[in-house]
This record gives C-alpha cells, structure tokens and sequence, in this order.
C-alpha cells in the first residue's frame, strides 16, 4: 500500500491494527545517498565503521520507509503480510519551521530513479516528520503563541494583540496609494451591502500586507480579511467577509486549532515510527545498520558518539532486531546460501531444501504480481519472506512443523546482530553485548607512493603466501597474510622499507577514527592564478580544458575498495563487468560485499568464530 | 525543446544552429536550493553577496537548463524563436569516475515538483558534464591507458597488458570449483562446436570475475569474453565469442574508441555552455546572478574569491549579459512595472503603453500553448519576450519603428550589470567597472538580546523617525533611518545602551565577510547526557518529546529578513500570507524581494542613483 501525505490521515489507524496484531515486522529504508566520508573496509573495528556511518552517512535523506508487518493465522497454517509504502519528505511546515537542507549522492539517485522510484512523489507528496526535539520546541512556541493570543482576544481587532506591532503604522507608498484607496472603497461598498463575502483581486504579498494593514486600521473588527488560493494554487487572494467581535473570536480559536492540528499532521511520520517502537515486536531487516542508524538519527535523538552507548539506546527504542543478511551467513544457511544480496537469497530460498510457506495479502492490499526491488514495502515484504523460510528451516532440525515464531530459542542465536558488511573478521555489531576482538597479528598496516597499485602490494608480500588488501586510500592499505604464520617473519623482513612503510595493525592508530567530521562537499578557497602573479584572471576560450585545478566541485567516490583495479589504467578486458555497480538486483549497499570477494584469497582467509 | 541524454546527440547540430544563426540568446537555471549559508540582508556590499552566495549557494545542484535563442528576421519583421530544456544530471560516467554529492534544500524541491519538475527525468535521463579540470583529468588518464594497452595488444591474450595483475592467479573459492569447472566444459564444447557465439547463464560479479579470470589462463586468446545486459536491465551475463588475436586486435580498438566516445558523451552539458560563450552573443537573464555564478561554478572553473577576479572571469566567458530584471527596475520602466518577477512583468508589459511583437516558433518546437512557468526553457523564452517589448519601447523614444537589437546604443545603459537582489541602496552588481558605494551614514548596526524583535528596535529608534530594520540573525540587525539628518543625534543617544549596542554602518565590520564558509549541516559531536553523569543514555519511550538538544538535524532557515515577524509569538493574522512563500507565480528566489519590500518604509527610503 502506497502512502503519502494525502492519506497518511485515512491509513494511520490501518497501520497501527497491522502492527498491533503482527507476530513480527519487517523494515526497510531507501536514502539519496550512502557514504560522503572516509571509505569503510575490510578491517574496521565496529566502534570505527559506527564512526564512519555517523559521521558520512546521515546527511543524506530517507525518502522511502518500507514497513510490513506480518501476522500468523494458526487456524489456517498461514502468514497474512502488509506491506506499507511510506513516501518521506520533510517539506517545512511554514516559513517558521526547519528548511532542512540534505545531501545526495548522484549515483543513488540515478540508480533509485532507473529502479523506479517516484521522486516527484517524493518531493510534492512526501509525509512529513518532527524529532522529538523539533517537535517539542515547535510545540513550546506555538503554546506560548496562543497563550498571549488568548489574553488578547479578538485577534484583530485588539492593538494589543500584536503587542510587538502595535506601535507601528504601514506607510502605504506613492505607487500604491491609488490600489489601496480603491480597495478600501469597494470593501466600504461591501460592508453596506447584503453581500456576504467580497473576493479581491488576486495580487502579490506585499499588496496584500498593505490591505490587511489598511483595513485593520480602518474597519477595526466589523471585516474579516481572509487568504485564499485561486484555482491551480496560481494567484493568492484576499476574501473578506462581515465580522463582529464575536465571530472573530470563534475565528480566533479556529485558526489556534488549525495551527494545532498542521503541527499534528508535521509530525507524520515520526508517528509511525514510535509506534514500532512502542509494540517491542521484532523488527527484521535485511542488512539493516545504516536503517538503524537513520531510523534513530531523523526519528529519535542524536547519536551518542560511542557506539556503547548507540547500543544502549537501540535497546531502548528496538528492543529486538534481527538482521537476515547476518542470519544467511551463519550456519546452517550460509553453507547453503552463495549470495545473501536479498533477491538472490530469495531464489535460494525457492528452492530445496527450503520450503516456501503460505502468504497472502489481505483485500485492500494489491500484493506484489512482479518483483518490485528497491521499493521499500516490496524489500520489508521480501525481507520478512525470507526470515519465515530460514526460521521454518531451523524448525525442521527439531522436526518441528508448525513454523517458528519470534520468541523461539532457535531464533535466539540471531538477534540484537547487526550484519557489519565488508569487514574481513567481525560479522556483526553485537546489540547485546561486548563485540568481537579478532586477532589481527597477521595484518599490517602499509603507507607506500601513491603511483603504487595492487600488484606492487602482491609483489613486496610475495614471499610470504597470498593476501588480502583493503585499500585506506591511495596512498595506504591493509595487507592481511593467508599464512598466518608468516607474520613474524614478514613483518622483520618488511618493517624498514626505502618508500613504503610496514606496521603492524597493534601499532597502528587509524587516522580517520580520532579525527573530525570529513566535510561532505569542499571548495577551495582560493584559486592559484595560473601566471602565478597576475590578480586578475585571463582566460580565453583556448585555455579550456587545460588548466588544472586540485580540487574540483566533485568528490572522487571514497569506495575505493570496490575498483579491484584502483586506477583506471590497470583496468583491462575484465573492467567492463565491473562498471555495473549496480547489477544483479541488489541494493548498491550491498553490491560492495560483492566486489570485496573479488579479492580471491578472502574466502579461505578467516576462520569464523563459532557464533557465526 | 525537451533535451535529454538520449536526443542530446541528435539535437547539438540544431543547437549549434540556433545559436550561431540567434540575434541574442536567453539562459536560466533552476537549482536543487538557493543558500545554505549565512542570510542575504539590505546592506550587502556586492563583495559580501558575492561571497555569501558563492559559499552557501553553489553546494545545490543545477538541474534545468533554459536556452532560447531569438533571431530577428528583418523581411518578415518577427522574431524566431528556439527555446531548448535541457535536463542536467552528473551520473558517474563509471565507477572510476568522480561520483559527485550535491545539497538540496526541502522547500526549494518541493516547490520546483509542484510546479511539475519531473525529477525523475532529472536523475534517471540528465545529460551529464564534466568541467575543463574534470575532462582534462579524465581525458589524460583514458590517454595514458590506451597507451599502454597498445604497446601490449592484444589485450586479452598478452599477459602483460594486464601489467599489475600479470604475477596474480585467482583461487577458485572450493563452494564454486563445481561451478567453474561446470563453465569451462561448456566453453571448451562451444570451441569445438560450429556456434558462433555462447551465452552463460547470469550470474553475479563476482562469479564473472572467476569465469573471466580461469578462462583467460585456460584458453588464452582462442575466445573472447564480453558481458552482456539482459532484457529488462535486471541481470548480467557473459557471452563468448571465437576469436583469435587479429580479432581480439580488432576489439581492443573498437573498445578504445568506445571508451573516447563515453569521455565525448560525458562532457555533455558543458559543449551547451562553451557553445554559448564562444557565440560572443548577448546573453539575457531575468535575475541571473545567481545563474552567472553556477554557469561559471560548474561548467568553467572554480569561483576567485576576489569579485574583480569573478568579474574578469564573467566578461571572458560572457562578454555581454543583460538582466531583464534590471531592465525592468530602471528607468523609464521603473515608472511603469510595479512587481518585476517575471510572470507579472510579462503581464504588464503585455498592455499598453507597451507592444507585443510577433515571435513564431519553427515548425519543429511546439511552443507554449499554457504558461509553464519554473520550467528553464520557457523561462528562458518568457525573459526573451520580456527583453524585446522593453526594447522596442526604448525605440519608441527615438520614433524608432524597427525593433531594437543588440548593438543598439539605446541598450548600452542596461549591459553587464546585474540585478542585486533585495540590496537597499546597490541596485546591481557592475561587471563592467566599479560599483556604487552609496553613502551609509544613516545605517547603523545594532546588537541586543535575542529575545528582542522588530517592535523592540521600533520603540528605540521611534525618536528619529522611521526606520527600516535588515536582520542579520536573532541577535543583531542593521537598522537604516529614514530622516537621514537625525544620523548624529541617533547615534549620540543611543550609542551607550545597556542591553543593546549601536554602531555606525561604517564603523562595523561584518563578521560573516571575514569568517570562513558556515558549514552546510552540523551535527552535534556529543550528546549532554541529559542525568549529567551516566555514560549510557537511558530513553523510554515517555522521554519522547521532552528532551531538547541544542542541534537538530535540520538547519533553521537563514533567510530572516523575509519573516516580517522575526519569531512565530509575533505572527499575528496577517501572517497567513506570507506562509505562501511560492506563490505569485515567480521565481522564490525572487520572492526574497516582494518580501523586502513589506518593510514600508523602504520604498521612499533610498534615493536611487542617476543609473538606475
């Protein structure tokens, strides 16, 4: 079910019983934008990948939540899902209110736009949403607003009233003088006639700051003045009707709780989220971190900077999640699961030995009749299918064959574990407890000429076995051995290099953790003049093209994992394949576990904890 | 015209056309924001704007572009007119390309969908653009590529043209031995076979990485590997073909060239841009300043921070513009227009005393049957509408019955200068010399409580005459007044206040001009624990609401000046109207001034210069 601003108000009621009587609920989030900071790789600890996600990730938008909620019918053996499909725009309720200012990332907003979504729907019809603290302080100052409007009752015709304004006389100008006059005269016309109301001429704000001024100032309380909007929300226009002290009173308290009421409506969707929050059901998601993170940013409070703490108040609002990204790579699915992008487990999960149980939409929910990928609702509906598939799969090992339900000890091994994507040895932030602290003696950390590129790294390492890069940035890199038992080794033969230098990853203190926030877009404040002296510039249409700026108005995408080839003159007949980022029908999230394979030796490299 | 990256091609010859055959041309821009940065206010020297919008405004992304092109036909007496809609979008051109982040403003795309925007086209069909810097950047390294690729073609069969990735062999991971094996048998019968060609089945990257890599080593050059996309874009698959190194030869060429044309193709916009520079022609803007500067931003080069060096810049790349909104604000049209946004000019000068020319569209444009404003290409055509009635009016004072074109001596007035929005006293930014340096000695700069609002600054100055306040933020504002020979005594009087402090305009020195760029969203680095002590924050769900953080993710709108009623308390029923910041069918960013001018003093305040 699609829902925007328009019938946010008819649904919300639908939304609540779905979540009310749901066994589980299944979540999904789609931004304009994934990652403006440093690049995450293979060897981020999870306190630093928090850091990174916080920091580069929450400046971009979350424009479709996906909610489905999922109830169990244990008469008919059956699951009933509804899928909600929530547009998200936080369009300023007023000239007053936030003008929130995002970022976006081109290659998301292409690939969601080829995919399908609806940004015009987004941008005009998006609902709205309040934090806690936006909505509070909106709140605060509205009350107070009407607290002195009601001491000064009748609105307009009290001075008073506009205390701050009393004193103060509009001047109407020389070039008005004969408009206004005009007006005045039809509006006296108008209070002599049996007319009940007189509609204006359309006109701009400012003539019609100097009719509200004009006739304030002269029929006091026996008009009403009025802003309408003409047809096609083309022209605004002032309707004025008769009043008396009495009827501007009863206006008065309208307007309060019409302003009451836009408040209500402005704080949309942030509703839907307390009321997830407030069932305590489990939520599901499929690779779901960053939803969390943004979830928690746009919806709740600030992040704490310690990722202990971010813990403490996801058990706070979530008090349960599981993630099916982690879920089919644990044992028993990942022997079972090649790929656990969400349309390819699905498929997976199709087949045998999985069993695809009964689900079926209730009436007023269309359903899904073809594969709606990376439409939020779609995803959560996916997401959700695929838990009750590998929860009924752990039923079988017990021969247990009513489906597995949220509360079941087969479930417990997978949540409050959030998938942690493309780190090497720690599979995921652990909600509930202290993460895991690999050994990382056989990882260095090493800083080398930026002309350097894979296969220098391959060649210094070469005699100790295979490895595995995860490239920090141009100019450095994590190397981890296969052979673990080379460390020692390779660390007393490499450790004192002429143009690289070899750490162990002990010794080494990651730059980005303990510095600030990367700034998502920079520009630089001066230009060096190309004639080095000159203070003006001259440049001829002939220079086009040539001179050579360091910094442009673009960021140079930071994943530079994902290039197998880091430079584009490494890349040869293979390159082709990998310029499809966003193939195979998963989300560009994910598409980057997919590359970080690509580095063949990663398969065998880690032995797994035994949780996993 | 509708342009897009897939007509682009087809239509730049008739571009090129339009342009070189255009008596003058008529550009605008429509942008994903308007400022991030600190408030535009009445007292900006042109320095100041300049710097206030290249640092708040230019982070937005330009994402229409309006061309009309108008050429005079004498013997026919009437213009021709060619408007074109260009939709920008800088999709990467691949994954080693820069992935740019842009800023949106909520209100700004909110408005631009409901006037019918189709940012779906935006994202999904923009034609793309690189700046000089960019193409030459990417143009070196496709050259420095394609070098070495021909010292060692053929590509695929020689070791060494994969210089870097020549010593590494990727393991075949043991879950995908079978599947690999599996492909090799398939490739080798299809070698042996008559077919010509042979698709595999879709897989994803990472298994087209180890097809690729195992049968390179194990067929060398007797095959070629090509990945294709399958019907519906929504999986990759590899294609063999039978090859031999003549082909693969033959291949590697035509892959070079292809790569030289995606370069071509991906610098899109920018031909569109040089095109009109290199024309020398008359380039006409209604309020263009804005549009000037992301013109230069991103499609020349990065912005001086000198604005004589901007100006040196502008009178390179468009020696000639002319802003109709200008125009229309100096004399003798000043007299005659009472509200310069374009669509309520247009109007006005659509009656008397001013004449509507014959302009006919070629066959092959569709025209405008309904007005569409906020879409650049009729805006664009709208201004050049606009330029030739107020030109030929010009005429009229010569008794000229020929209509007035660019070179005429009657339009010299109105050249390089461009409109400074809402600026009290500036009227334009003079890009062909000096700017005015009105006298300000009646200008003061006022600092006081925040809680203090327009009535508090009323009652102070209320002994010397009228005033008009330009707010700077909540707690300082420049207030000008009207009685300029009261300047000494206000000054001797209220210099030494308790809770407030005034200072002569000249004896100020703004802060924003010498700070350094206000970020566009900050975040907070710490959260106050909110019991001052326990390192785990602890929220339920009765905390929603209550807790209020100095910072929310949104940024509180900077455009102060417009809200008349600086805080919400003081909005009385006249506010309602202004909550309509979109309407009166212009420009928002031009709405800035219908919103100036509510300030009633203003109007006979300034006495404007000769100029004007």
């Amino acid at each position: 079910m699609e829902i925007t601003r328009h019938n946010f108000k008819q649904v919300i009621d639908q939304v609540s019983e779905a979540v009310d009587e749901a066994s589980f609920l299944c979540i999904d989030g789609e931004f304009t934008g994934l990652n403006n900071g440093p690049a995450l790789h293979g060897f981020d600890t999870p306190q630093e990948r928090y850091d990174k996600l916080r920091k580069g990730s929450l400046d971009f938008l979350f424009v479709q939540f996906g909610l489905c909620a999922f109830k169990y019918e244990t008469e008919e053996s059956r699951f009933v899902a509804r899928p909600f499909n929530f547009y998200i725009f936080p369009r300023p309720l007023n000239r007053n209110a936030p003008d929130c200012r995002f970022l976006c990332q081109a290659s998301s907003l292409h690939f969601l736009a080829s995919q399908g979504m609806d940004f015009n729907k987004v941008f005009r019809d998006g609902i709205p949403y309040l934090s806690p603290v936006d909505e509070q302080q909106m709140r605060d100052t509205l009350d107070q607003k009407h607290a002195t409007q009601q001491l000064n009752s009748p609105p307009f015709t009290s001075g008073s009233s506009h205390t701050s304004d009393s004193g103060r006389t509009i001047q109407v100008p020389a070039e008005h003088k004969d408009f206004i006059q005009q007006t005045l005269t039809r509006i006296q016309s108008f209070i002599d006639s049996e007319e009940e109301t007189l509609q204006l001429e359309p006109c701009n704000a400012y003539l019609r700051k100097l009719i509200y001024s004009t006739v304030k100032n002269k029929f006091s309380s026996s008009v009403y003045l009025e802003t309408k909007v003409g047809e096609q929300n083309q022209h605004y226009f002032i309707e004025a009707s008769k009043a008396n002290e009495e009827l501007l009173k009863k206006r008065g308290k309208e307007k309060r709780q019409q302003e009451l009421d836009e408040l209500d409506d402005a704080v949309g969707m942030s509703k839907i989220i307390r009321m997830i929050c407030q069932s305590g059901k489990l939520v599901i998601g499929h690779n779901m971190l960053l939803d969390v993170l943004h979830l928690l940013h746009k919806f709740s409070y600030p992040l704490p900077q310690e990722i202990d703490e971010f813990k403490s108040l996801v058990n706070c609002l979530f008090p349960r999640l599981l993630d099916t990204k982690l879920m089919a790579s644990m044992h028993p699915f990942k022997e079972l699961v090649s790929n656990t992008t969400l349309g390819d487990l699905e498929a997976t999960l199709g087949k045998e030995p999985f069993k695809v149980p009964v689900i079926v939409f209730p009436e007023d929910f269309p359903g899904y009749k073809t594969a709606q990928e990376h439409q939020a609702g779609y995803d959560a509906y996916m997401t959700g299918r695929c838990f009750i598939i590998m929860a009924n799969y752990l039923g079988t090992f017990k021969s247990q064959s009513k489906p597995v339900l949220p509360g079941s000890a087969l479930l417990e091994p997978f949540v409050n574990k959030l998938y942690l994507m493309r780190v090497q040895d720690i599979p995921y932030v652990n909600l509930a407890g202290q993460d895991l602290k690999p050994n990382r003696d056989h990882v260095f950390h090493v800083t080398f000429p930026k002309e350097w590129k894979s296969n220098d790294l391959y060649q210094l390492f070469r005699p100790f076995g295979p490895i595995y890069i995860a490239w920090i940035d141009d100019k450095s890199a994590f190397v981890a051995l296969t052979k673990k038992d080379q460390s020692d080794l390779a660390y007393k033969m490499l450790c004192e290099g002429v143009s690289y230098r070899v750490r162990r990853y002990g010794d080494h203190k990651e730059p980005h953790a303990s510095h600030g926030r990367k700034r998502p877009l920079s520009f630089p404040e001066t230009i060096p003049p190309r004639n080095g002296e000159g203070k003006r510039l001259k440049v001829t249409s002939s220079d086009v093209g040539r001179r050579v700026s360091p910094v442009t108005q673009r960021c140079i995408t930071t994943i530079l994992e994902e290039a197998e080839d880091k430079p584009p003159t490494e890349a040869g007949e293979e390159e082709e394949e990998e310029e499809h980022g966003d193939e195979d029908g998963d989300e560009m999230k994910e598409e980057i576990l997919e590359e970080k394979t690509n580095e063949s030796t990663q398969a065998q490299l880690f032995e797994e904890p035994e949780a996993w």
